[in-house]
């Protein structure tokens, strides 16, 4: 039986130097947890000279991976490096050489998860990823272990801190977008490049890897439909309070018969639903499986000490592996193959807002529309407000496929009356 | 390696026929996730002639615990008879013959968790129990997994579905409380004999599992601070929503230097904070940690199914380390003394609800008890109604000691202004 558990710690950014401070601050804790002392042997950074606030001896700073691949007395690969070429080349590296791997990677979990887990299994060596998805949240575990049993069909939730702080401050405060981001990125919660997030192109990797657990299968990102914030109108927001929803980033994965569904965009919540009220950086993730019903994990979706949590969370099942020497013992084929829902089986009501001119008849006509498709709508309201020249409809269909929804989009553009198509959005989080 | 596991299932009432419903349904998935399928060879019930609805077999059921005990293919118990003493000496039975145990019992596990943990260990058993709290919601497995690296200083959260379904029609739907513990009974949420819900020890049961867990300590039930739901007074539903409040029955348990307080009572919940709508037969358990922040876990907190998805979990988890030979492996030692924190050490908010004779000086003689006692006073309201031949008057405190809540409450009681204390709440929920 080891003695100590010696970790390689690739990267000391916002979530390494977080992950360092855990291990640091509860290594009494941990050390009776685990029966051992877990330490960090070697840093991998850019720049070993730089000034770093850490408890860490200075000499154990380095830029070259291989002395920390190559080293005998490391039995652990923590990454938290973050892209994606480099990233995976370091874990694939770790795994080959025998190291099991802890990482926050959500973009190389979700390109690569499957083929790196397998990686793993064939070396015997753990992998884990909890700190890719929900921050501070166990949402991994709790679908691998505490719903193991159970046959999850659906995931909705909040999985983008960054933009849900945005929508917060934009809803809440009445800031514009911009400045909206501009106060995400001065408390850190945006990166200086922010078009992954506010893109939706993060939420989309996380619900590629919550998919692809609950469901046993291999999503991908081209499965995934996405839409960013940016198609969120000047006035929307309001207009959506106005009918008793807010608008929230979200992910939602679905499966029944026919297949499955993935997809991230701005979406209309009941302000009835709990999700409406999960506010600035928090996460908050809704589980449906057929026997346990509804269930809902929330939590700091960014955020230094909150990711290091689940990433330490991870080093404590790993080293409890490596102890009892049964790392690498997890099976990671999926059970089924991924069959996606075409447009015409995805169904969901849809809120729209159109611009049209404000003559006689207009409502006859764009009425007409809906029921050419087949849609029967919820609500129809002539709006007060004016623009473009026109006046604004709103339409709330009752349950349409997704098909229905483009047809009528694209009709809607070819319809004289229409100045234009505003914005349009799916309803989430109502009760069928 | 086994090429089965065999299970001898102890009860087949609610839960257990909830957990071969399962075991049944979800079988290929069961047998993917394991890489062996997983069977139930035995269940204990007190009359094998009962007619049940169930795929099973007739010839399994047996009257007998010592035809289980001796059953060497039997890999793993899991006892879901529920009470205390029969159930205890079966868990125990089955640990020294060296099978694993499941268990849903909170009434066992609260009373002598740790003694059976300790059993497990020196038998190299697993003892798994993520049903005795929080119904579906994987509550256990995220304090000593998901959040095993982190240092919890607070739990509080709802854990009784009954009395939160009772409260919840006596909120919405304006019931009386016979009126709505009659429904909860009907519709099977609460037992013939509800007097260990709605007085608050089911709950109490719970935060002693939960409060030991994540404080990794021994707190016993004479710890809990521990006050019924019928210590609420009519009128105090309404009386609360007008300060914009709701009522709830909450547990809590805190931990700072000075100790630990642990505690189940009907509390004052703000509206705006996330548990005051958590409604009808749902549990919701706030969970904070130094690094990880606010985190929040909801689900079903009772139910066949929900709770039989909790077993189902552990089974799986008790079925892969039998499968690696890595069962009974977790340290269960506590890492700390319970020091449990005197009333003077306790602090909160209280909402007193006094009823006073109608006359002159009376709010200058009652608001010199509080000062006599150094309470600063945030809100004091003569309310409108009478009753007893007097008024109401609200007091809401700032932040003061039990110590001083009791000694307040005692010179009231014996000032001649005071008819009546009416009732009295802690103020649970608010952000410090």
């Amino acid at each position: 039986m080891k003695n100590e558990i010696n970790i390689g710690l690739l990267g000391f950014g916002v979530v390494g130097s977080g992950v360092a401070k855990i291990l640091h601050e509860h290594r009494d804790d941990l050390s009776h947890k685990l029966g051992v002392p877990v330490k960090i042997n070697k840093v991998l950074v850019k720049d070993v000279n730089k000034k770093r606030n850490t408890d860490l001896s200075a000499d154990i700073f380095t830029t070259d991976l291989d002395e920390i691949i190559a080293d005998p007395t490391i039995d652990l690969i923590v990454e938290v490096i973050g892209g994606t070429s480099e990233a995976k080349q370091a874990i694939e590296r770790s795994l080959r050489s025998g190291k099991g791997v802890v990482t926050a990677n959500k973009d190389v979990m979700a390109q690569s998860g499957l083929e790196l887990l397998q990686l793993a299994d064939e070396n015997r060596c753990d992998l884990f990823y909890e700190a890719s998805v929900g921050g501070g949240i166990p949402l991994i575990r709790t679908l691998e272990d505490g719903l193991a049993s159970d046959r999850i069909h659906a995931i909705t939730g909040i999985v983008n801190g960054t933009t849900n702080f945005i929508l917060t401050k934009m809803k809440h405060e009445k800031k514009t977008y911009e400045e909206a981001l501009q106060e995400a990125t001065e408390l850190g919660f945006a990166e200086a490049d922010p078009s992954a997030d506010v893109d939706g192109i993060d939420a989309a990797r996380k619900m590629v890897i919550l998919a692809s657990l609950a469901f046993s299968t291999d999503v991908r990102m081209e499965d995934v439909f996405v839409r960013g914030m940016k198609e969120i109108r000047k006035g929307d927001l309001e207009l959506a309070d106005q009918f008793g929803y807010t608008i929230k980033m979200a992910g939602s994965a679905k499966k029944d018969e026919a297949g499955i569904e993935v997809a991230v965009e701005p979406v209309f919540v009941p302000n009835s639903h709990p999700l409406a009220s999960v506010n600035n950086e928090f996460n908050a993730v809704y589980v449906y499986g057929d026997a346990v019903g509804e269930t809902m994990f929330y939590g700091p979706g960014a955020g230094s000490l909150p990711t290091a949590t689940s990433v330490t969370g991870d080093i404590v099942a790993a080293c409890r592996n490596l102890l009892l020497g049964v790392n690498g013992k997890r099976l990671h084929a999926p059970q089924f193959k991924c069959k996606i829902k075409s447009d015409s089986q995805k169904y969901a009501r849809y809120f729209h807002r159109i611009s049209v001119k404000d003559e006689v008849g207009v409502l006859t006509r764009l009425s007409a529309v809906y029921s050419n498709h087949g849609a029967s709508l919820a609500t129809v309201i002539q709006h007060a407000d004016r623009n473009n020249g026109g006046v604004d409809l709103i339409m709330i269909t009752h349950e349409i496929s997704r098909q229905q929804h483009l047809d009528i989009m694209n009709e809607l553009q070819n319809t004289p009356e229409v100045i234009e198509v505003l914005s349009f959005y799916r309803v989430e989080g109502e009760t069928r």
